[in-house]
């Protein structure tokens, strides 16, 4: 990659840079009537849709490491994480503002590569980057991302409808995106060896990841479910609450029964683990049931449903029915392979100060 | 102030105390829907409104210096930065998504600070703080607020509006948020020489500030002039064109220029300068009309009014014309007070990356 110096071009040179690459995801939204170039994006909604809107903050060497971390890939994620809490909503993506602050050691190029992977996943999921922030950084790289959606009132969801006997469902399969934590983290460390070793360049020093490319995508390049979105609507399905798995299905699944004011019963035999998956556990040692509990990122939905409803989506492989709300009084339990009840309240997710 | 450790609360913890901070600012947008707490934050938005959105990032050491900003007054220089550019289209600041990224060092007392002037200037500029995010930082404190405003078609502004023979006005007086920079500087060179030559704590070392106080408030506290676009909608006025002043009038007024195709003239002797400004240079021996021309964060508004409309704003203190639009070929001038015209292209604001 060339390395131009961004103090070159300078900051109106790089937000130019910028606003052409965010320029094709326009046509995507009408109702976006001005993007860049002012002192705000100015946009029209629509007074019968409710709005909805969250940001996300993404903090080297808290959230990624770019040692392995591909900058286009980051830059496509850095929206995923938004559309999945638009998602999470049952709503659709419509805007977004994108912020970056950069370290010095940063390239105009560098630059250019995080925003065309933020603007290749935005045309894919049909929304417009609207505006953002440039802004030296003089420690790590931090990219904030704002996302605005809109959704019909009788569709939108929240966390907090859930009741007692409701079915319990999952998008996808989980425990992918620790899979491919722990891939990279094995990877960077050998990388890390070889270096401090003063070896020279050896690409065979690496694993061959081909064969790993499932988990290490899920959790580089996640997708954000808006195709199930688009099939809730198409079906007029409204879960009675909806989250997404940014934490770990145990913790989620606990903020559902907090909202809802319910307790849940789930069966390990019915959370969904791709073979991939599992395979790589074997390999590291590890445990797909405690990554697909814990393991963050992940960006499925967790969502409930009345029984009444189970034959609207029993032809569906991309959703579980993995159990059942309960009563208040129940606690959140998994029933394992033995069918012995485990309390998830001591199995929750990350916590970014460690608390 | 006590130092409880964020560890000890936990992520979730933390944010309980943020929510609650934020709860007094809900009740002044009742078409927020639903705050902090679930996916998303929820509002109605009215169709018969345009929507403004807006986005700033503030990185410690690039935009602050935690050794000369109280906490909670970074917190409202946070807010009230979006709001000026809410103001600049003309636009009324409705929600705020607030994030923020905590380096280790940070007690749970600190960032409670930081909320409370989130909570504090958001209640005084009557929006909602509808959501945010918290992270860890594993370098220095970064803030990345969002910002959506509304207002009628028929009132909003741009920058692109200007035309030749138009006035140029702008808003209270400009030069004193770098006067209180280099104040701040100052002192800050004489506290880390007290430090470094390991002389016991002694508050006579530090200037009395007081005499200061308006210079060091404009930077420290900056208010964006909603009272000024109230003003102006309250008599009907629809500037032709607006933008905020927070890269210093010479670079501002170029940006009104380029995008409204016109170039521009302004009077040395117009420029609001106050008398504590113009005191602080001096003592400094430094002047007061570069500080103007080039000081960076002063957060008022630079319009233009056809003459027609002058007698609408002829009543203001805190509306100053200070010059007006020309032809594009005229270039982009300011005329001193000997009567020279000087190009102000060769005069322009700060540019992050130093290009």
């Amino acid at each position: 990659m060339p390395y131009k110096a961004i103090s070159g071009i300078g900051e109106f040179g790089l937000i130019d840079k910028i606003a052409a690459l965010a320029e094709p995801t326009l046509q995507a939204v009408p109702e976006l009537l001005k993007g860049m170039g002012d002192d705000c994006a100015i946009y029209q909604p629509s007074g019968k849709l409710r709005q909805v809107a969250t940001t996300d903050l993404l903090c080297e060497q808290v959230h990624f490491d770019l040692l392995t971390t591909p900058l286009n890939h980051l830059g496509s994620k850095a929206i995923s994480v938004n559309v999945s809490d638009i998602c999470a909503m049952n709503a659709f993506p419509r805007y977004a503002l994108v912020s970056i602050a950069i370290p010095p050691s940063f390239s105009t190029e560098m630059v250019e590569a995080i925003y065309s992977g933020v603007s290749h996943a935005a045309k894919e999921y049909g929304l417009a980057i609207a505006g953002g922030d440039t802004s030296a950084s003089r420690s790590g790289l931090i990219i904030s991302v704002t996302m605005i959606g809109e959704v019909e009132e009788e569709m939108l969801t929240e966390r907090s409808g859930a009741k007692p006997g409701e079915l319990i469902c999952v998008t996808g399969s989980l425990g992918g995106a620790a899979a491919g934590l722990k891939l990279l983290m094995r990877e960077k460390a050998i990388m890390l060896e070889h270096f401090e070793n003063n070896e020279p360049y050896n690409k065979n020093v690496m694993a061959d990841l081909h064969e790993y490319s499932e988990a290490i995508q899920s959790q580089l390049l996640p997708l954000a479910r808006l195709d199930i979105v688009r099939l809730l609507h198409s079906r007029n399905i409204r879960p009675t609450s909806m989250i997404d798995i940014s934490d770990g299905l145990s913790s989620e699944l606990h903020h559902i029964c907090h909202h809802s004011k319910t307790g849940a019963l789930i069966h390990e035999s019915r959370v969904p683990i791709s073979a991939s998956t599992r395979r790589i556990a074997d390999e590291l040692q590890d445990d797909a049931i405690t990554w697909a509990l814990t393991g963050g990122e992940e960006y499925q939905l967790l969502f409930t449903i009345p029984k009444e409803e189970y034959e609207l989506i029993d032809d569906l492989k991309e959703i579980s029915v993995i159990g059942e709300m309960t009563d208040p009084d129940s606690g959140v339990y998994l029933s394992d392979i033995y069918g012995m009840r485990i309390d998830l309240s001591s199995i929750r997710g990350f916590d970014h100060f460690g608390g």
